[in-house]
């Protein structure tokens, strides 16, 4: 079977700041030939298939840092961009207390299509948007913007935004201390989870090759439960962003 | 100006052994619409344009490994695929005592022109293979397959097999053991250049952050000559790569 390929979203494309955005887990769309993988709505609406709110945060920084933003068109529960094709979390059978009933028994076959129409069109256009900025001079500065639920495995979350980081700490380390100048969330480095859980696959991929600063920011996704609370948030984090980026530019020119 | 878009050349794609080889300096076609670089035939079949010797022993060691072999169809002087598009040595302006004409003032339209043409589809290629190979559970083992120069800027070089490694340095190791004790070869690990001097670009985007095993091999072009020394050569180091991946196999069952 012939499946769809599912190019990411790309806005803004011709921002002239130096900011790309990305959300992995922008949508919550179960589109054909998969279906909804035996979920409930509740369970498709859920922080299990996507980031809620993290999509309309993300377009609110847009605007804001006159940044790109490249966002994934799928639900994660059919391919989390986020994760290698061998990762157990790249097509979960299982997320916190929800079996994913299409997922429990996936074929190397299917593992491969869903690769190819998800995976490798996310990966591909995010790498093409970020070299063709790397030749023109316009050296990219790399964000992932996700969302978590307050309450996980049972267990309330006091952190409300988390800065995460994978080889190269320079930026989240700036953005955190930023957030907590700036503002009255929070905040916290490496939390609710770290690299070392596997969760930072775009910046490995994309980012830390080329040297290109990143982090990866999580927002809990009680603070952006509806598009206002998302256009506050944006107004809250779009100056923590720019002062962190401006802080790591300091530090490069200062050594 | 459109440019056609150069993918690479991939053999034995069916493969049924792990290895993956890579092959970016494999050319010293020149094709239209840049030509010959301002270049002499001199300078064109010279180690500044490919090398040599690199294809003819990448294709001997497909064939006794089974392996996958994937190689760049255009001389590295145009855009060199083993480094990012805002490296100088990815279209360089001299390399070694000798100037390059066509590349002595690339406008930034014309550098996105040839990471469009050259750079994306050839690690696009290359990364939808590995990718699909690790989502069918055969998780690849990359090595990259270089010549260098016996002579560089007037100084003889000693060492005829190097073993480079990016940050994961256990198959280069393995494969440096096992080349010093199944030949006669003057080995040397990270000679005669290391990671320090950016020449890992393609293991470091396509092998590390998978952590899929990875080494680059470098042999002196002197010893490969022409073809009957390419494959000579090919029988000695089949056996040597086949070793260095067992031992690193037997090392991940150890640990």
């Amino acid at each position: 079977m012939t499946k769809p390929l599912f190019a990411p979203v790309i806005e803004n494309a011709a921002a002239q700041g130096r900011v790309v955005l990305v959300c992995e887990h922008a949508s919550n769309a179960f589109p054909k030939p998969w279906g909804d993988l035996g979920l409930t709505p509740d369970q498709r609406a859920a922080h299990i298939a996507w980031d809620p709110g993290a999509l309309g945060l993300s377009r609110g920084l847009m605007q804001r840092l006159d940044a790109v933003l490249v966002h994934a068109p799928v639900s994660r529960l059919i391919y989390d961009c986020n994760r290698a094709p061998d990762m157990p979390g790249a097509m979960p059978a299982k997320s916190e207390v929800h079996d994913i009933p299409g997922n429990a028994a996936i074929s190397p076959d299917e593992r491969l299509a869903r690769t190819r129409a998800l995976y490798l069109p996310f990966h591909d256009g995010l790498h093409a948007l970020l070299m063709q900025r790397i030749a023109l001079g316009l050296r990219p500065v790399v964000v992932t913007i996700h969302s978590f639920t307050p309450v996980y495995f049972g267990r309330p979350r006091a952190v409300e935004f988390g800065v995460i980081h994978d080889a190269d700490p320079a930026l989240a380390v700036a953005i955190r201390d930023a957030g907590a100048r700036l503002t009255r969330l929070n905040v916290a480095l490496n939390a609710p989870y770290s690299a070392a859980d596997d969760v930072t696959h775009t910046l490995r991929v994309q980012a830390t090759p080329y040297g290109l600063p990143n982090a990866m920011l999580e927002i809990r996704n009680d603070l952006i439960a509806d598009a206002a609370a998302e256009q506050a948030m944006a107004d809250q984090l779009a100056p923590v962003i720019n002062v962190g980026v401006a802080e790591i530019q300091k530090q490069a020119k200062a050594s």
